[in-house]
């Protein structure tokens, strides 16, 4: 099951095009992350605090299928495409909700870190979580 | 004498209207301060490093005159207007350079904080330093 | 009666210092313009296709009283300070909703523009609308 | 040959960890691209009023290697991978100058689109232009 967040485009998202900035789907993908773990009760500050890792992004890939506008509601949706040793990597797909239209689809590939931003395996109960929630 | 520093409108400044959007300004103000400080064989690293000290906003304000578009070239000039005993105010131009037009014009002031974010006395070397570079 | 919305502190809009850059207490202040806006059922485009106007600011100001970190809940509010001949001025105040402290105040003035942003007297049916929305 | 540009991290790049947020790098790609159409006295409006097209991004991709943090110079380099019927790509690599370490790597994929955003050949003037400088 995806996880799902909407919310609006807003006029700093756009560029001097009229359309969203292709940077910025980085940013609503995090966004929707961000929206993912506070839905398991996590966050970035309480995994780092509790389980003493980061997830910091190794890889960012998007491809852009249709131009999102300012006051666009839009659904980016996130699942969880690979769980391994030291990395996760969430699929996002954004959907234009008017008419369910996909905006634009790619990934974030993390990497679990300790607080020297050396690689760590992904502590066993993080991945769990983690996983349990894309059942 | 105001010190100055140009560089050009880039594309994601803009918005929707073709236009830098205003909040972009206080950023051209940011990179404008950072390159003075700079001038002065300073950053807002150095800064804590050496004076245990840093300088958050408390105030910012803008006045604008003109829109900048994507690709303009832009000239900021800061001026000091006022060291106070906690705090440090900056004056900000911003001129398109084809025309020597002023699109904008603001200002943002600074308070001396220590590590816990308490306002103390903005240490005398610093403002010493930052008082002679406006002379 | 003041205009409230309410959203969340996100990663991106935090700063090396850990809070949130204070440029972007501007882009919540147009947040809540914007959801402003929407529940007058209007936006952006839809002003400007009905009143043949645009809004654009022609001064912003920030007071900045304490910092706003990542994953806070924030109020922001707008409350109509002045509308005059061809301007509108917007007054916002920014809570951290946890425990109601001011986080940061000021304002936006808007100039009404045609497409050849010329200055021209705010339409009076907008006026209307954004003055009964205030009462 | 590849083209190279050169500049410092800005404050407002960074994010709470203290280095610059992921999205960023995309818009460092779009920063050397900027120069690079530049120093073929080229830039998006010149391309739109000379050739009649666009190049919005249809894919963008990076790979995270090492952190950059506020202050740091860094030199973006882009190389032109590909130049197909519609498309172009292009390379870019992020070093740190301090120690010419390698901080990202990724490309941007562009097409060629006309003003109502469909896909047309790239401009065979364009392409040559584009061709010529990566010799």
């Amino acid at each position: 099951m995806a996880f799902k967040h909407s919310f609006q485009v807003r006029w700093v998202d756009t560029d001097g095009a009229g359309v969203v900035h292709f940077s910025n789907y980085l940013r609503y993908f995090e966004v929707c992350e961000e929206e993912f773990y506070r839905s398991l009760n996590l966050d970035f500050k309480t995994i780092r605090a509790r389980y003493l890792v980061a997830l910091p992004r190794i890889e960012a890939y998007c491809n852009y299928k249709a131009s999102c506008r300012f006051g666009d509601e839009i659904e980016v949706s996130l699942s969880v495409r690979e769980i391994a040793d030291k990395t996760v990597t969430y699929d996002f797909q954004v959907f234009l909700k008017a008419d369910n239209k996909l905006a634009a689809e790619g990934y974030l590939k993390c990497i679990a870190v300790n607080e020297k931003w050396r690689a760590i395996p992904l502590p066993s109960e993080l991945a769990k979580v983690i996983r349990q929630s894309s059942v």
